[in-house]
């Protein structure tokens, strides 16, 4: 596929600076440009790279001030990292998509499966599953009894859902996630030993959900774990029984959601964070990488980081100090001897 | 499946209060109650939703007092939380399991396979494999050489067991997990590059033991990694070469404990604990969420919260003067200023 | 398979201590030792065991000194952990390794196979795939379009792989790994939703690297991720697009390393490690348990512990005091109330 600046341009209501004409036939980083390549600068941490990039295109912010000479063609945009993000989306759309019903499979009689889907070879598709249009199964994949996925869901390879999951339209479940699984519920007898609970409420995905790679969502002991519209959840990330993630949630790589917490919406976590459970955290928070929250946030908005998780300012000048906490201990001890030394005492 | 609250308090030796033949077809939760639904009420802190809820029966402590009227019928039991556990299972027990082998599967000539198996498609199962009666192995499954796998015991889709692991009875292993995969030793050769030491044991697993989703318990360099009776290991664990995991252990999600430790009986950890390698851990210690092991722990019964795990109520007070620190650190300065301009000194 | 101690000798260029016919058929750790088995001893923690174990022959170190009577025979070699990984990699070279292409498989008619590979059953390779000789692909795998892999390497059990991913030589990948699954890359629109970016980067890795099991390596947004030759990751690590992971590095389990990141050549990092995205790590630098790391590290050699990193002998320290830090605030309350006291003041 071959487009020129000019395009690109009208695609993405952007304006030129240099050659219309300049061909793009693919993506490179600003740093790594290459001629007949794409790139963009959105971080100013980078700006010094478009003096001397390769690429024949570049976007650029608006407001983006050449400070030397600029050789490429670059197309102006409100706001670079977006268009880019939309141009790299419209070449994804144009790539060619797999199709239809690889064999062996094991698809069960009573399964209904909508138009024009892709189920990869050895993936396996139990009673009464019901699949929407446009669903791609890649291979490997199980799919339990009762489950539902809706219109144009990508699943790819390796992926296993238990029996009873209902998983929206639009979403994308990468390689080896688990979703269904059982949640971690156990009741002491006598004085050592564990009774399981079984656990025998489900998993909900609402639609236009992102899972990464090897996620668990655990199946809710009564009722459902729910993973609202429009959430991304990182590779690595566990989400426990009966847990309930608000809607555009975004949650880095590696973080715990602990039992039955409730998560609001629009939040945004960090990577290798963790939540206690029965804990409801409010809309808008925002976590550092490793924040812990142990309790509820009631409040909109705040941002913590820290084990508790506390806010940045603070937790920043505690690391400082932390870092010389001997130096300050000394410190203390050299007032305490000056006190004893003169004898001042409180009586 | 329809019961009355009757037949419900003859299982669980409850008392009835209210209508002895409500009728019960499902399980809620308190908050979510459902006309012919029976929930449980244990956490105090769910007390207040008893006087609204919608479940025909509701299950409590014998010593629960209402302070309202309460509608729905009660069944006072010992421990309402592990009678409701004891229902679910019961409910659990009456729904209808898989069995058969079925196609297509790749099984050894070699391999004994018990009575009243069910063996999922795509499941392979190598050489010398022994697999006791009862035995349910999903889809999408593999089993090295060698391995032995107890009677009763559940390998849910997706499971990659190396060769020569052994597995007891009654077991139950969630979907992605992997099991006997090397231990991570290499020793350092020359200045810079790293020698794979071969990892010839395996991994041991006794009976009753619940491993969550996408866990790895690696095998021993030499011996075992040994995970005993009645352990549950939580999603995401790592258990790394030669560990031994003590009886009744039980540990919350995305754990790690490093190569050669050995963890006592009838330990709790909470979510996300680390342990390093080559310590010893006594029985029932019990860690709080994130704790960082980095030692033998000798006395048993004793709580770590942490990094590196200290007394909860030390770090509990801590934590709060490390959100202050700053302020602490102002205080002494003023001190030291105060004692300078009074030109009190040591000399 | 039986060997004498003075063939072992001869293999590892080592000095017989005994019997030099001592024969040996296995292998044992020195404190489980049995008859016919060979243990090794470098850490000075086990040395009592030499005294009463029962394995015939032990490697130790040239400079091992005895200070009782032993009576099983010794191997003296310059470094006994590295004698015992040699041996243990010529026995495990020794043991039979499957081969063959296994039925049924799907294998893309434009795939190219090298030679002597093996192929377990339901493992799928996709179209302008490219094997090397002497691969072996355990069953239930997932090999994506245009994906190489060279000579040697070994892929186990139910490993996902995704198009345009290049493997090298000589690469061991453990179970229920996932390469070249998206990057976690998202641009804010309007208020709240996000816009997935997609993904068309690749992922590199390089020759000689093991990654362990349920391991992620991110595909990068443009360009490539990159896993340098001889790179060791344990289970459980995350690598986020456009990483760069330097040679020799290796990682212990459940570490994370955020976008764009690059590390360099001969780190060790220790279990549960955290980095920042866009940071750069220098060659040689040493990570303890857990440290987090937010920001660049300029200076080679370095080694940091907790979060953020700091020096190891600050963090020692100042962890001793967080533990203490209730008495430490305790003790400045002290003098301010003698301050008061005595009238003293800055004024």
């Amino acid at each position: 596929m071959e487009f020129i600046a000019k395009q690109i341009a009208e695609i993405l209501s952007g304006k030129i600076e240099g050659d219309e004409n300049a061909v793009v036939s693919d993506f490179s980083k600003i740093e790594e440009g290459k001629p007949n390549s794409i790139s963009f600068l959105a971080n100013p941490k980078y700006n010094h790279y478009i003096y001397e990039t390769q690429s024949s295109v570049v976007l650029v912010n608006e407001d983006f001030i050449a400070e030397k000479e600029i050789k490429t063609t670059l197309i102006r945009v409100p706001d670079a990292y977006k268009a880019i993000a939309i141009l790299l989306n419209f070449y994804n759309s144009l790539q060619k998509k797999p199709s239809g019903i690889e064999k062996p499979t094991q698809i069960h009689k009573t399964a209904k499966i909508g138009k024009k889907p892709y189920i990869g070879s050895f993936t396996y598709i139990s009673k009464d599953v019901e699949i929407g249009n446009n669903v791609q199964i890649y291979p490997n994949c199980y799919i339990g009894s009762n489950v539902k996925i809706g219109d144009n869901t990508i699943i790819y390879s390796g992926v296993n859902i238990y029996s009873e999951t209902k998983i929206g339209k639009d979403c994308v479940i990468h390689s080896g996630t688990v979703i269904g699984a059982d949640g971690f519920g156990f009741a002491p007898v006598n004085d050592a030993a564990f009774l399981k609970i079984a656990q025998i409420g489900n998993v909900v995905i609402e639609d236009n959900v992102e899972l990464g790679a090897l996620v668990t969502v655990d199946r809710a002991t009564m009722g459902s774990t729910i993973i609202r519209t429009g959430v991304r959840l990182d590779d690595h990330n566990h989400v426990a029984h009966n847990v309930d993630v608000g809607e555009n949630t975004v949650i880095a790589a590696q973080g715990g959601i602990a039992g039955s917490t409730k998560i609001g919406k629009n939040c945004m976590f960090a990577g290798q964070i963790g939540i206690a459970p029965h804990v409801s955290i409010a809309n808008n928070t925002i976590l550092g990488a490793r924040a812990a929250i142990p309790g509820n946030i009631k409040k909109e908005g705040q941002t913590f980081i820290g084990q508790p998780g506390i806010d940045p300012h603070d937790f920043l000048r505690a690391s400082i100090h932390f870092k010389n906490f001997d130096k300050i201990v000394k410190r203390l001890e050299k007032l305490e001897k000056i006190i004893e030394k003169n004898n001042i005492s409180i009586d």
